[in-house]
């Protein structure tokens, strides 16, 4: 279980790409269209530091003043087995466990109602 | 320039302490009151990852459903010209700039409303 990157949600993809590489000066690692969903990610970090963003964009937004934080992402060997645990220990069920091409992807919210997505790559 | 953590908001730092710890197995670095303002942060990472969480508390809490993400952090050389060069570039300043005993902080806001913090340790 590690923390692996943190993920706002943005209104607009190619200006925050833009913000975050041209002002803040970080490196878009990867950046691709979500076939499921129809949506939009970006990876950025800096050069001098580990520390990864994500950027998210949805075709049909949930934005709003304060929707920036989307999720907190960690990896995990079981993603089930992990979700049995953080729910008797506080965290709720935000979204039923999905099995993508290459991840099987949970979504739980902490004690403050923040998402957080426990993924696990497919063997 | 670089991108140092990510800071969230809490409504109660002993519960997400005790989540994030407990549940989600991450390492506490350090936790401690801010004298200025009378609340408490605590820094956040899991033993195998390089990736920083800081968990904000503050005594008048701005907390309301979104305003979970509290900041990102970036280091810079030169705040005052940083906050200059960006703001050129879609930012918005969102505090007056603090000299603080270690540290030199500006606060921006970026094209999604989120709030940057720029911090340059003092000489």
């Amino acid at each position: 279980m590690k923390f692996a990157y943190t993920g706002i949600e943005v209104k607009d993809m190619n200006r925050s790409i833009k913000f975050y590489t041209e002002a803040l000066r970080m490196e878009m690692l990867d950046r691709h269209l979500i076939r499921e969903t129809g949506g939009e990610v970006a990876a950025l970090k800096s050069k001098d530091s580990p520390q990864l963003l994500e950027l998210n964009w949805y075709p049909e937004s949930r934005y709003h003043e304060g929707s920036e934080l989307d999720h907190l992402a960690f990896e995990v060997e079981d993603v089930n087995d992990q979700i049995g645990k953080l729910t008797k220990m506080g965290a709720q069920v935000a979204r039923e466990t999905e099995v993508r091409s290459k991840y099987i992807v949970g979504f739980l919210k902490d004690p403050n109602g923040i998402w957080l997505e426990l993924f696990q790559a497919r063997k």
